[in-house]
């Protein structure tokens, strides 16, 4: 292997797993790595690609099109540099599928592999989280979308800080979005009621970590804090007359089910397995280290 | 999705990656859940496929032939089955591929699957770990093959009580095995210089967490810790002449390196990818929640 390898100055793309949060507390703190959350929720094999290329000015692309996302602009600047960032998910925006969190992650993972960085994963999730907690615009998706599967967040915040357990099933998931719901607003309004609901919803998932208790602990969830739109609620009883159960995705106007429950209630909803693994850098120049042709 | 799923007594699979040592220090514990090592290693996309079938006394197959694997037998034991267990893989045994890790890993994960546990990866992982312990047959491999990717091992122990970080890198690796290195012979013998070697390794790893630092430190560490074969040294020396850089598997008499390494030095390896994500559940009854066809 040569030893500037992993060091130069070419593109890299990392692949992060979109995360649908069942249920929550909120745990503010002064210190962004500590704040966080505590709750569970399902990685998804949909997820957002991220391709990061150097370049002397900053610039964010969502599909194709412009965008501003202050958490990856955070993540730039703490990694001290400008870059060139491409995001491409089938994962809408605002709606509870963790998007911004995944292009945050992704653009740190991507900047270390192309950009000389040196730092560890822990060091890339923690510089990650703390750049998602002071934008307001997530406090449990980083951790969780590292992991990968279905990460239970046991205590909030970064790696060192925090710490995960997972329910060991990789089960199918589908989800519907109808709009989006602003994590912003809720996140920084009254997170009381919510967060007595989020730990009983995890006292019950800790006693039985399984499919089947995370879901009714997720709908309960909804409901106790307040959260269940329309939308959600009426998809949430239909599913449930189907013989189902279905829950919303923390925070969007989404509900997510496992197996077919919401296709066996009549909707036609996307559909992918939970991610086995998390976040990972998926191209060059780790790849160019490993196949280089020219030895 | 139904109550009982998940539950059931059909037949479940898991994989588990494979786990190539670098460098590693031991740290015996009266705990078995303390106890554990500290190093870093690369999950192997090679891994094992482990199917367990409810039954009422324990059998063991590993490609076919039956096998007596004393930390399966213990997982088996302390989640209070007995199962017919069937491991697949194209790695070898006892050759540092952490193939006993494995298959207790997988067992269990199959278990809890479709014997209706009910318990939590972090659980089962730690079950697993002292299964390890208690056998003599390793002291890291579980965490990091439950974790996947690049594993540097901070804390020793089961989670809860170790602590892991890792190389934000999935490359290619190349492989060859020369034969057998007893893990119980050189762990129940004297660990102190292997110990000082891999602190020392741990340490040089964690300032520059990178493919290059981790292949230079674990060629030091196995010369430091005199516990090179003369297989590996040839293979080392030819993969050096050529430009490369290659270690030894802790542990096994079996020479790995990244990218194109062993080839290129002439040699005709085994190669896969880092494994991105660690164990989990492949099959029934997971999925069978998830893709009933009878709703």
């Amino acid at each position: 292997m040569s030893h500037d390898s992993g060091r130069g100055g070419r593109e890299a793309t990392a692949f992060v797993p979109g995360h649908v949060t069942g249920f929550f507390s909120a745990h503010p703190a002064d210190d962004p790595a500590v704040a966080g959350s505590r709750g569970a929720g399902v990685t998804l094999a949909d997820g957002v690609r991220v391709t990061v290329e150097p370049a002397d000015r900053t610039e964010l692309a969502f599909d194709g099109r412009p965008v501003e996302m202050a958490p990856v602009e955070r993540v730039l600047d703490a990694l001290g540099v400008t870059a060139s960032v491409t995001l491409e998910s089938d994962l809408p925006l605002g709606a509870g599928f963790g998007v911004s969190g995944a292009a945050s992650l992704g653009t740190a993972l991507a900047v270390n592999a192309c950009l000389g960085g040196g730092r560890s994963e822990n060091e890339l999730v923690e510089l990650t989280h703390v750049a998602e907690v002071a934008s307001d615009t997530g406090l449990g998706d980083v951790v969780a979308q590292a992991r990968g599967g279905l990460p239970i967040r046991l205590e909030p915040g970064a790696p060192g800080h925090g710490r995960l357990d997972g329910i060991p099933a990789r089960p199918r998931v589908e989800y519907l979005s109808f709009g989006q719901v602003s994590t912003e607003e809720v996140l920084t309004g009254d997170t009381d009621r919510l967060t007595r609901a989020g730990e009983r919803a995890l006292d019950h998932l800790v006693d039985d970590p399984t499919l089947e208790t995370f879901a009714d602990a997720s709908l309960t969830f909804a409901r106790e804090a307040g959260l269940l739109t329309d939308d959600v609620a009426e998809a949430v009883e239909r599913v449930a007359d189907a013989g189902g159960t279905a829950a919303m995705a923390m925070l969007g106007d989404t509900v997510f089910a496992f197996g077919t429950d919401l296709s066996d209630a009549g909707y036609q909803p996307d559909a992918c397995r939970a991610h086995p693994g998390g976040a990972t850098v998926v191209s060059p120049p780790a790849d160019a280290v490993a196949e280089r042709p020219d030895g």
